[in-house]
């Protein structure tokens, strides 16, 4: 498979065959082998604590589950290689305020059976909202 | 407070006034001292898997995070208190299916000043899809 | 291999072949397919708090992933078998005493490439200590 | 208090009068305000897996620990403050070796309540063993 045709399909796969991405509104930025950026547009139905306007906790996982699962299938050779999550471990740093969220996601470990991604969220400018740590099974071809 | 009022306060806030609950369509069914049982029904929009119709791995991680905070908060004695996710771990154990999905939360730890409460996500009558356990702060008065 | 040779032979690795649980002085009370009991009897070098007299946090990791790799072993069927610890979460609930220490460890997902451990570390009569939840991966014959 | 003085306090502490520390054989290579950098000179008592001759996984998950609660520590302004750990992950990368292995945690977060550290370790000129993260409670003064 040539690398491009594959980080091709699978952003558009993301950008538009996944459901629950396009209600997220999730944009790919940025797509290599081992690394994606990208962005979730802040929308009003996003807000968990309403008085301070900050994102929800758990919208901010499924960020960050989404951000760790695009990098780790830059990872696959190809598209009959499955690629399953195993775990997540989200830490809360700083509240988040009614602004995009980026999400940067970046494959630590390449192995045979598994791969491991670390995510980071963060406003623009700003500090990081929150960092996650993701571990992902994967039956090669 | 009156415990009947807070709980009834708390359920009425979980389901009404937190934009991001609406979205899910978060019901709460069940919710007492350290406990409580939450129902997300199946949209098409949560599917990550569409070849599969596997709900989104994200969209777990939020259920896991909206219930763990809802059991959480049942441990404050006045809403002046204060309430923080701080961590969350996220096991998935079996693939989901495009059915509704039930979550049970209980705290398992109540202390001065750390939370812990464990979340298990299911479809009514079949095995566990995921766990979570997840760390909060609180500030009491 | 007949079950009962494995659990055997299993066993005897654990106390006596593998040098970190000799330092330990683990034992092993209870092992059977999905679930252990270990022992580890207090020592004085085990303290981390000395005035409070409380065990390191960093034993009772130690401990949490020993007898989460034990239970874990137990879902082989061959010793060409090969499981590794992928990661583990450890969460402190409540001080230690200078006491025995008590570790379950039950599999809680036995799956193709992947196995799923917790484990609770307790003082006999009393609450429990800390939680441990283990991921392994497995390489089936 | 004078901050030379923290460090040293707390340098002499963790190496002499912490006995698990001294079980490890522990020292502390560098420690500044928010960052340490430990040693844990290698022992065949430390071995887990005998055939390969790599640490247990369980020392590991120690090792982390103690370095992430040594850099938590120099977050205090007063030896009254009060540090507990609440949670760690541990993530293993890469098999160990029968060498020393190096640890370096840095704070993440140095929050009012709580405080996060990120963990390395390493053996010398080789790539990284495993990454921790920890999540701990301080109590302010």
């Amino acid at each position: 498979m040539i690398l491009d045709d594959k980080l091709a399909v699978l952003k558009q796969v993301f950008e538009t065959q996944m459901p629950f991405n396009k209600l997220l509104g999730l944009k790919v930025i940025e797509l290599k082998d081992g690394f994606t950026k990208i962005l979730i547009p802040f929308k009003e139905e996003f807000i968990g604590d309403f008085i301070q306007k900050r994102w929800h906790g758990g919208i901010q996982a499924s960020i960050a589950d989404s951000a760790g699962g695009i990098a780790a299938l830059t990872s696959i050779s190809s598209f009959e290689e499955k690629v399953n999550t195993i775990d997540m471990r989200i830490d809360y740093l700083h509240g988040s305020e009614p602004k995009d969220i980026y999400a940067e996601a970046e494959i630590i470990k390449d192995g045979k059976r598994i791969i491991k991604v670390d995510v980071k969220l963060y406003h623009e400018k700003t500090k990081i909202i929150a960092l996650a740590r993701c571990a992902f099974s994967v039956l090669r071809k």
